[in-house]
């Protein structure tokens, strides 16, 4: 981890452990850069890092403030592989129904740019927040960058084991949303009934050279369930 | 419109027009220097907006990519005021149910940060996207900042209006995400039938000093709509 990127936690953890609200006004750089002994260039890759996580904002002329999302109890869209930030005071467990070695169908290779005879690992997993079904996950893996997998992995957060593990560097994600009924099959994994409405979560995870290497389907339990996401203004 | 930011729609127009796929290669940075007649740090600016916009990636040592989503007719979720650009071929339209202005609630109070005694606009209309109903939308604008709206300007979109019209500058949103169960009012409205799924948006739009201006709940009719969203790596 670069020198900016761990400034970066520090603050964010800072801002955490003291439950700063938004709009509370964290030093001006000038002090930072004295607190962390670093650059002024330093400060301001960790001011844009942070701003783009959306753990704070900056007014020109006016300073830097906290921004956080007020509601307690969401999981971020965006980051929701790692669950762990935003649902920090709940238990998360998995149990696996299928990890298996496939080729591909057709919706799958398209969506992971690759040919049907190359393989993927396919993981079926519940994943429960504290005993409750939170979600039924379906994903399928590039075996030609994911090049190994087994019960122990696909138990805990898979993403940590590629990031570390591995050593691959995610880059970008397509993220899909339909909003549906839920199929018997479904609805019996998750502890509901047939027609409940679901969310369906599509996901496409490429690495940093743009490669696909991970599609996954996610169908929530929508009682257990509610996002959020915290867009920035170069989307308006 | 700064030079940066109307290279940006040049280069994302190109890209539209030439329907590049995602992983087209593009000029490197020295060529759009020479066909812009910029210097390398105002392309540099160009390059990391479309980034955050998710129009391109960029792999170092390697160059400038498309990243572009594969799939038609969604919606994106982080910019679904506007529509416009992800929904070209759709005609949209608006039916006005209601516009006046009123009290907060304690509710909307909260998430606009403001005092019960102060007034907001109120808008509830319905959506059409082909002339098939899109969405229920309900909003409440902090009249301190939004002075003024009128029938003519609810029918169209109130965002160009408060951009260019007011001239506010939108800062960031905070988006929360719920799926359930229609009401019979809302089903209604929707031309669908009570206790069809449904999903339900809520955002906070702030003005780029933190302070929130916009509050709105949006139930879409989950048999016209599927939405995307496009992560970056600060994410993962």
């Amino acid at each position: 981890m670069l020198k900016y990127q761990q400034i970066a936690e520090e603050i964010e953890k800072y801002i955490e452990e003291h439950g700063l609200k938004q709009g509370s006004k964290l030093p001006v750089i000038e002090t930072l850069m004295k607190q962390f002994e670093v650059s002024k260039s330093t400060i301001t890759k960790t001011l844009e890092l942070l701003e783009k996580r959306g753990i704070i904002f900056q007014v020109r002329g006016s300073g830097i403030f906290v921004r956080r999302q007020n509601r307690k109890g969401y999981i971020s869209l965006l980051s929701n592989q790692g669950f762990k930030t935003d649902l920090e005071d709940y238990t998360l467990t998995s149990k696996i129904i299928e990890l298996e070695i496939r080729k591909p169908t057709e919706e799958i290779a398209l969506n992971l740019n690759m040919e049907l005879h190359e393989e993927v690992y396919y993981v079926k997993r519940i994943r429960y927040i504290n005993g409750q079904t939170l979600c039924l996950e379906e994903s399928w893996y590039n075996k030609a960058f994911i090049t190994y997998l087994n019960k122990e992995i696909v138990a805990e957060s898979i993403f940590h084991y590629i990031t570390k593990g591995l050593g691959l560097k995610v880059g970008f994600s397509d993220v899909y949303l339909h909003v549906g009924k839920l199929t018997e099959e479904e609805a019996a994994y998750l502890g509901l009934e047939k027609d409940n409405p679901k969310l369906l979560v599509e996901s496409i995870f490429h690495l940093t050279n743009g490669q696909p290497f991970d599609f996954s389907k996610v169908t929530y339990n929508y009682e257990q369930s509610q996002f959020f996401i915290q867009a920035n203004s170069h989307f308006f």
